[in-house]
């Protein structure tokens, strides 16, 4: 037995117009009436494990230990992709393994006690009697959860898995002068977010520099005149320290929430005006 | 009094941008501040009765016993059509007489044990003091949804009715070789939903052959070359057990999750592609 | 130390599609999982200053007293706008200082017990340690509200403010014969509403007439035929008591749900069909 959990989160790309979701929360209350579930997403494009992928990385940290994460994005529902639990020190990820726990799983490579292990969902006494190869959400995940929020273990509900599939992702390359990285998300305020990490833009921006141990918060002012960030035709010399640094309707670049570097138009939408859009490269250039 | 119920749902076509579903939580919890609202979807097409039908009927029975269902879409609001609340064997359903119930009313009428109970609401003691004519669902249903799940009784709420309003369902016809229906609902993904049941399908694909007590579930090789679904321009000769057994980007049919038959393009939008809509007739023909 | 509360709203311009919304309720449910969070909305329009305090204003009232309600419409999100907690009679309100709640101040002040107290948020133990410039929502906000669930006192969060600021207000001009207000929401069904209440409007009509302490609910029939109320091309005669009244497809004008008049469509949508929008003139006439 796990300890028990009070918290399901769910992640899917089913919209919320259908009934989809709905049922999910009825059939995990039915097994667990106690537990509490919370929505982090269900307008992940239709299909597309990388946004996926990005989403669940980005939220489960700021859960309470042993949440356990739902995320369904499942191009290949019904067919031999298996379904999994995936166990870390922070909590449970029931989903395909298809590549939706990419970024988790690289992140928790980045950690120290980063481990984690994972069965394939095979016992049939936690899911639904009849499975539906059109909906797994409903009659394999949404159970499986609510059973290991009952505290069912994981060597109750299928054999360990070693290779669990992750995407390759998007690459960022290094030169003398350059850092080239790409926008891998835009949020709903149009916001262009990156894959290039504060540290790695740190640690890229100063290295050129007579700097011995000065990595930590970004000092903006030291740097401020030593760089080009430019994505499509639009050119940044500085980073801002908030939006509102900024004129109203100017782009800017910033370190946003997720800890990336974002492109944004302060009380605008970077996305719709700027023409940039996800996959998009952008440069980041030092004067040398 | 009724045994309290821990949850009520929410079918709503209010959507999410406004207040009012919102609101209706407030008041709920002002009453019982201990129970679990679950929201099944506020996106149902503004007035579409239909489409609330076919909403609650195909997410109620996922749902613990006793929970409360409130379904609010309402376009005689205000008029002199009756509120009301219904109690079947799983549960209680809060609602205008206005055929929200049609196929929730139809499906236990082909269970067994499928009785119901109903009551126009009338007693002002559950209401609030001051009914808006414009939003029932604040000063109505959503108090009343919430004295129910603290045990209140139908007989405490008002006087029994029988003459629960249906619409007419759209029909199946069905001829020596061929079965017709049509497309009734369409869900996020642009999967396109009929009313033809597993069922219907089965025993029409099967009758004409020499099968004895066969029904059951589809056994889709047997019968994959001997009929023809058509919709519109699009031809389909099998039915899938999974999108993925189709090429990315072409249609299929398949049998969904709401047990009907569907017309789908794996990965891909079928409402997008193939030029069809809600009320379009799908045509099962088979070979005699 | 307050009394502590199960209950925190959030209302916020953050959408749904971003795991934004999820993580806030992480980092609540982190430091306290008892409190049960409920979405008023997150699609007030981007930076919408005043949709937001519109928003709250017509939600609170309807939830438990001591409710802690989050409102996050941000746009100077890491200047040096304040960040605060306001205390009413009926409940706390975690948001910037920046004129989210200039509805409901005023409308406390209309009311004979409608103090207020509020305090900038200064004291680091109740946020996160890091705050991110872009994400106050996350790192201020929900910190706060959770630790204000648990009974944390305003004493303990920072220092007393009384200049809470508030935007102007659309007024309403009178003449002898005219009451002009304006359009000020428009809700997802497309009804206009305005900032004429039910009583500014009453004590206007009835104004001219030798009627003595007749102000209470309006006689829709005394006055049916003594006025008229102009939008754009629109001209409407009487004011109906429901959409009903009226036949499908036909403008009317109503004392909507938030005690204020609207100018509607029954069965349809009179934004998209009447050509008005926020912002545009509701002019009432009277005969005299």
């Amino acid at each position: 037995m796990n300890i028990p959990s009070p918290f399901i989160t769910l992640t899917t790309d089913f919209g919320t117009s259908d009934v989809y979701v709905g049922v999910m929360k009825g059939v995990i209350l039915n097994i667990n009436p106690n537990v509490q579930i919370v929505d982090i997403t269900h307008a992940v494009s239709p299909q597309n494990i990388h946004e996926a992928a990005f989403t669940i990385n980005s939220a489960y940290r700021f859960f309470p230990k042993g949440t356990i994460h739902v995320i369904i994005v499942d191009p290949g529902v019904g067919s031999d992709r298996q379904a999994m639990v995936c166990k870390t020190e922070d909590g449970f990820f029931v989903c395909p393994n298809n590549g939706v726990l990419s970024y988790l799983l690289q992140h928790l490579e980045s950690e120290e006690d980063g481990t984690s292990e994972a069965v394939i969902i095979e016992n049939p006494t936690y899911i639904l009697p009849r499975v539906c190869n059109t909906f797994h959400g409903r009659d394999i995940f949404a159970p499986i959860a609510a059973h290991l929020s009952l505290g069912v273990s994981l060597a109750d509900i299928g054999t360990p898995i070693r290779n669990l599939i992750r995407f390759p992702f998007p690459a960022i390359h290094t030169t003398h002068d350059t850092l080239t990285g790409q926008i891998i998300n835009v949020d709903s305020f149009g916001n262009l977010i990156t894959n290039i990490t504060e540290k790695v833009l740190i640690d890229f921006l100063l290295s050129s520099e007579s700097n011995e141990g000065t990595v930590g918060e970004l000092d903006k002012h030291t740097i401020s005149s030593q760089f080009e960030i430019k994505a499509g035709r639009t050119s940044l010399k500085k980073l801002n320290g908030t939006y509102a640094e900024s004129e109203a309707g100017k782009p800017l670049a910033i370190i946003g929430s997720f800890g990336l570097l974002e492109i944004a138009i302060n009380l605008g939408n970077a996305e719709a005006h700027l023409g940039l859009k996800s996959g998009d490269k952008v440069i980041v250039r030092r004067s040398v």
